[in-house]
């Protein structure tokens, strides 16, 4: 007897032709019918962000490791509803977004496409998991991750996520995971420096760069912390960002009715 | 004796040219010193979005209300950023952004480039609003919200705001407020159809449209009830996105140890 092999959706934010998302592509194909849909260029830092005002191209490209695979000229969310909406017949079982090449721990899950992507899936109602290495580098080394990625994805598979919830995967670069935590963000912000110039017309000119300001960097409770220690972490993530618990607290300070009023 | 005024950042995700900023900043030069930081253009569907890949331009344009304006080429997380590692040279008392011309409610929190902003201020500490008006008409009357963004935007100057939340504030299209609600977003998402159109050389291109669906209309306990009772509504946000109630279920889900283990 034949079991229906799932459907996956993978997307990223750097583009579909990063070494990350072909590494993904690579452990999907083991674990379900793989389809891509998936920047036609680097889309890092975009967040949620959709294309309202312009037009978007779908274009099917060659497959990668059998998987058929779909470009846009969107964003990574804009590839998620593209996905859904245009280039499948169905549902997706699963949405994978990645292997980013670079961070999304603590603060970052707010600013990153990965991400985005991720949350969209999740809002959408598909289980849906953004997968990250700690390194830029385009030809960093993805094997290591293949058995931890293929595990959490297939147990993901089997039992589903809690309504409203995804998740945030991050490695640590250089080396095998020791092993892999369950945890919650580091609480912090980037301390921007922009790097400031001059064109040769003299108009000043600023490039964003900075550095993570982690809050609480010796607290065990915090993905920071063992990432740090070569860990892996997973954090659960509620893309819904209303904050139900201050709602009487706000009311007060506001002199304004709450909504049990 | 002389108080100080509070130092209030402005900026937006229509572009420094809205009418819904210029209304803000009228607002607000009543209630503090303001400077304005938006961007040159429409940035609407922004969400968290940042600038990593090219350079950001500011520029000084002529005051509005006398209150000094700078636009950049960037997202209105750009902004944010910008305002406070180049234009400024103390941290605000207090971000407003807005006023944006459509819905941020609901879902929509987290695609908006006005709400992306306000949890940018959140994240870098400053106490930050966002306010919102249902109607994408350009020459939307802002007039019957005046005395209701006073108000509120004078009592998070008086009281501050909880560590961790910003407001999304929307007002309904058309008509003065029946009253203000302090409540939680609509569980819901975009059901999105695209435009399909093909280019004069027979390529198909898409266009984003599509329709808001509300899993809970008759809730009264959600945001999207009282707008369309034509109330405002005031949703508390917490941009960090962590749900550390669901570490154990997907630790056990996963059969990965949680941070506590």
């Amino acid at each position: 007897m034949e079991t229906k092999r799932p459907l996956i959706l993978i997307t990223n934010d750097d583009g579909v032709g990063s070494r990350g998302i072909e590494h993904l592509i690579r452990i999907a194909n083991t674990l379900g019918d793989v389809v891509v849909v998936a920047p036609d260029a680097a889309q890092s830092g975009k967040s949620s962000a959709i294309t309202v005002n312009t037009p978007l191209y779908v274009n099917e490209m060659a497959p990668i490791d059998g998987a058929r695979v779909f470009t846009t000229s969107g964003t990574p969310v804009d590839c998620v509803k593209l996905a859904m909406f245009t280039v499948l017949d169905r549902k997706p079982d699963l949405l994978l977004s990645g292997i980013n090449h670079g961070s999304n721990a603590a603060v970052n899950n707010i600013y990153s496409g990965t991400m985005g992507a991720t949350m969209e899936g999740c809002i959408l109602g598909i289980p849906s998991i953004g997968y990250s290495l700690l390194s830029h580098s385009p030809n960093a080394d993805f094997d290591p991750l293949t058995e931890y990625i293929k595990e959490i994805t297939a147990n993901v598979i089997r039992e589903g996520l809690p309504e409203g919830i995804c998740l945030n995967v991050n490695f640590p670069a250089r080396c095998n995971p020791k092993g892999i935590k369950v945890i919650r963000a580091a609480k912090g912000r980037w301390t921007e420096e922009y790097a400031s110039y001059s064109t040769p017309h003299g108009t000043p000119f600023y490039w964003l760069t900075g550095k993570f300001y982690n809050e609480e960097p010796d607290n065990p409770e915090t993905d920071e912390y063992w990432l740090a220690r070569e860990y892996g972490t997973v954090v659960p993530i509620r893309p819904d960002q209303t904050a139900p618990d201050k709602i009487t607290e706000i009311a007060n300070l506001l002199r304004l009715p709450a909504s049990d009023d």
